[in-house]
């Protein structure tokens, strides 16, 4: 029996994989016998490592996937937080108009004069606190028109100035960081 | 040869585990050869089931960490989302504070009354702003003292008040939703 295993490749049967090795039947020959138990072997060997093999595949997919989504909430949480005020400055924008519009009067009195200097106060720390959060005023007047960031709503003529240039502002505009909250409403020279 | 299976449980032998079952030198009896090479395909059997138990242990732990980051993920976006005005709503608050205070004037002329007028407009649209991301005011005054929403900064006297009532509100507090952004500073009666 020292040829068992130099037989082994000799035999060629079709080996149906059992379950329990041991409660196969044994009819046949005794040396055949011995290397289709071999070759079940062989087989649920290749059936284990198959499975391996997918679970290993199973685990970096998964592993991958993990990864993907802690960069991408990283990336999601920094965004959140970078623009976290924006609903808020929207909303503050159309109060920063009024107020500025409000404080455009002319004081003739004393007593109107010091209302006017106290409101003005109010109204530079509501500017510097809506700064804090990342507002920033458009440059517009002289800038060349830029449609990322101005709205051309008329066309005036001034000769003395560069065609395309932003002659007035109509409203001003504001960035929130990096991001256009409200272009500047310009007319633009023709 | 058919007794082959039983006779296994019998032979009781050391088994070294060879990576190459074909290649081991057979030298003892005949029964004992083919039941030692059953033994080595045994225990790679059992080798590789016990790397995929393992492997699939590991893939239920990281599956299971998977789902506690994204559970984690969820309520940590849903809170920076919630709460996502909160620093510059703590900045607005001595805006509104000086806005206030600068609103109570006596106005003695018709273009001070004017002027204030407008900018009580302005008053109230930011307030809207500010409520509609969440800020809310804290009752105090009458209400029963409460240290989670307000500081006692006096005590004052009135014996026709309930003691431990708030008698005076000396600096209005905030709410954002459910959170406190600045307890209401209060006098407490005795």
């Amino acid at each position: 029996m020292t040829e068992t295993t130099e037989n082994k490749d000799l035999v060629q049967e079709d080996v149906q994989a059992e379950n329990e090795v041991e409660e196969t039947e044994v009819k046949v020959e005794e040396q055949e016998v011995e290397l289709t138990i071999e070759e079940q072997y062989e087989a649920k060997l290749a059936e284990l490592q198959a499975k391996l093999d997918d679970e290993e595949n199973r685990h970096l997919r998964l592993r991958a996937d993990f990864d993907n989504i802690r960069r991408r909430n990283q990336l999601d949480r920094e965004a959140a937080e970078k623009y976290r005020a924006q609903t808020l400055l929207s909303d503050l924008l159309p109060v920063i108009d009024n107020f500025e519009r409000a404080l455009q009067v002319e004081a003739t009195s004393e007593e109107t004069a010091s209302i006017v200097k106290g409101i003005e106060m109010v109204y530079r720390s509501l500017i510097e606190a809506t700064e804090k959060e990342g507002l920033q005023i458009i440059k517009a007047e002289g800038e060349q028109f830029d449609p990322n960031v101005h709205q051309a709503v008329m066309q005036e003529q001034d000769i003395e100035k560069e065609a395309g240039v932003v002659l007035r502002e109509l409203q001003k505009g504001y960035m929130l960081k990096d991001r256009v909250l409200r272009p500047t409403m310009v007319s633009v020279n023709e």
